[in-house]
């Protein structure tokens, strides 16, 4: 594994071994001093192409906690752009001796141009590119749906699979790198995947996948499910043919109070989660949101786990038995 | 002292443990290594919802100095607005497990909110909120003062409240935090409080605070002032019907060259201070914000001192007595 | 050397000083732990009233480098103008205790006057002011000359200077603090250096300085160069009376591929440079810019190290001979 891109072609050793080592990463955020001294001396860029306030603070977070030194590079605006630029950018992060990249771009496929092209030959962490790929959220997803089966069942979260799980993913799936990278995460781990998504919010193509279809939400809770996950409304859609009102998507795809009820009483045990930041009385309701169900804020946490995991694991080269414990 | 909120609520031991503990970190500013391991793996999360360069810097100074891992969130912009949001945010920081958050917030009240409504728990630290509090900025008043008085007087700082002093507040106290956290702290370490203003920038309620009050900065000056403190006319207000004009303004409640010459004359020792940035030539002429007689540098210099020590004592539980030289 | 100001008054002594301790911090950057203790505790601010990505990223990862503490101040907007503003600030980052400043200004001079005004005794490196000078950048050019002629020739970096080398710069002289500082300490190396540039975009009083001076660019290349700096197109003056328009600029003067085949062939080495970004297809093509004889990236690598070099020896008071290997 010599970059992180895409979650359908990380192996299910690769990603089991990302998963354990976050299991001791976030022992470590517990302790009153969070940090390794794995990453000193070595830079870290944060090359965002694109805002992200939460997905920006989550991997600098992980980065000081693993003691890089960090280079925060806002390419937004005039001065870089696209092709030529970003060629140039890499050459520039590569002159000043930087040792991984994360980068988040709007543009599908730049993070892997960025791995593949040459420019600059050390690790590429994808933060999230276009519509195409966000693999540490799926990654901190699947790390948050091990501890929820750990807390429902006890089987430990170390090396296990999601081997029998049952995860929904409901909304504007078109548009979402989070529901194409959890998708093939969730496939490898061995779930099944059920995209719940009005017909016109769907991908071409998607009969292909490795995933069930649902265009009512309500017939795919009636299916068994161990988890929901609520994709946030990207607002500034809203006006497109393609997309429904606010209210016709909050009532048929919405995490209503009343399916929260019926979810509740239909499956003792049924996780909830969301990317953040949450549309509170949209996609979900806040008292799912705030339920004992809801497992976001973990997400969160586990967020800063994954990315220092990921960190670890592609700069140095070390594995998950580097946290063996005895 | 959990949390640092309100110089209202300071008890008169928590506010000297401050001023004493930021005695022994101004020291440390003027080492070559300006470091001390204290906060060595701690996340302090600066969340700031209102610019304020300044302050921030001050605060990320001291951050530094304490070797904490920082985390800037500026809240700006559309992606975080009121009520549900601060909270979301709130327990988001608590996930990423930080261990402090620094937070400044147009909103008078956010910072209480934060500290109560159970979101995170973790010590908050105001750092200006709406026109109600900025305790830390008034404990480097205070600092300041101590230090005057021992440079006139002799008195030691360490240990000792401000007994004896008249402080004249001057200038638009109505929408000042500032003013309202120099007033309860002061108060509470036995200096008497003289606001100076129009009525119209008096608040409703005045005449119940433990101060006096005058409308003209003239007789004010006539009652043997030990230190006189400018507010920053904050511009954008001129305009309003309760405001007088600039010109006015300054003629009136200007520490102008001749107000300086009287100052000067009819006192020896007047400490002139402000919290910066100043309006030279409009509150404060440059002749007396470059007198012998401004503090206000000192006062710049002292902020970081006393943030490193509310820091220090919040997130360590230590006191000043960690600090006391045999 | 107190500060690092500007190139016309770096004796010859300085600059080696500085282009050999570079060297050194080059060989640093290649190492798994690229750090070393030298700053630590010591508060570096970046004071950058205009805004540039790449000198700030420069800067910062050399202070990184140096564990010193950072502060970046970005001073644009409302709140800092001019003149007594600019005392002020400095005021205030010598009352946090500031043991550098790195300075960036619109405003030919105002980092000179940071330095002598008294407003701060700390070392101030100027990181580009107006129409000026641009220090660093010309102390990363001539460590690239360096490097270049030791390729080409064998003569080792180490306290040598650029006497015979012939360094010809082209494009908008009239605006580039890049060209001036250059020039400058070019002609302190012992280095010839040729202005090339149309008459309107050449200074007045250009005829007393250490150049010569070529309209054409072809003529120019007659007479045998060493090395081509490239200047960038400031795309924002290209609508002003004295500029050509973009396409006869880029004819004339710029670095095309017809201009490199001929280059190519005319002398076997001659190494291209360029301050960076890079107009790829206006001052300079494409193939040019990737090609053997191009040093643009090694460029930005030694920007790194000479800005570690001049940080180091400003703050330290060491010299070169610190990292003498026996």
């Amino acid at each position: 594994m010599k970059h992180l891109l895409d979650t359908r072609d990380l192996s299910l050793e690769d990603a089991l071994n990302i998963l354990d080592t976050a299991d001791y990463m976030r022992e470590v955020g517990t302790r009153t001093v969070k940090k390794l001294p794995a990453l000193q001396g070595r830079t870290v860029v944060n090359l965002f192409f694109e805002d992200s306030t939460r997905t920006r603070l989550s991997f600098e977070t992980a980065e000081k906690r693993l003691s890089a030194d960090i280079i925060n590079f806002a390419a937004k605006g005039s001065s870089v752009s696209k092709g030529e630029s970003l060629k140039d950018t890499a050459q520039t992060l590569a002159a000043i001796n930087a040792d991984a990249v994360v980068v988040r771009h709007s543009a599908s496929g730049a993070p892997q141009r960025l791995a593949e092209a040459g420019w600059i030959d050390v690790p590429i962490l994808n933060a999230g590119d276009g519509t195409h790929a966000h693999p540490t959220q799926a990654l901190l997803d699947a790390m948050t749906l091990r501890q929820f089966r750990e807390s429902v069942t006890g089987i430990p979260t170390r090396g296990s699979t999601l081997e029998g799980m049952r995860v929904a993913i409901v909304g504007d799936i078109l548009h979402s790198r989070v529901a194409r990278s959890n998708m093939w995460l969730l496939h490898t781990l061995g779930a099944e995947v059920v995209f719940v998504a009005p017909p016109t919010l769907l991908p071409i193509g998607v009969e292909d996948w490795p995933c069930e279809v649902f265009y009512s939400f309500d017939e795919a809770m009636e299916t068994d499910l161990d988890a929901v996950m609520l994709l946030r409304i990207q607002m500034e859609r809203m006006n497109a043919a393609f997309f429904p009102s606010v209210e016709e998507y909050s009532r048929l795809w919405g995490l209503t109070p009343e399916r929260f009820k019926t979810l509740d009483k239909s499956k003792q045990e049924t996780a909830i989660l969301h990317p953040g930041p949450m549309n509170r009385g949209l996609e979900i309701s806040s008292i799912a949101a705030d339920s004992q169900q809801s497992w976001v804020l973990r997400q969160v946490n586990n967020g800063v786990s994954v990315r220092m995991a990921a960190l670890y694991l592609l700069m140095t080269g070390g594995s998950s038995a580097d946290f063996q414990t005895h």
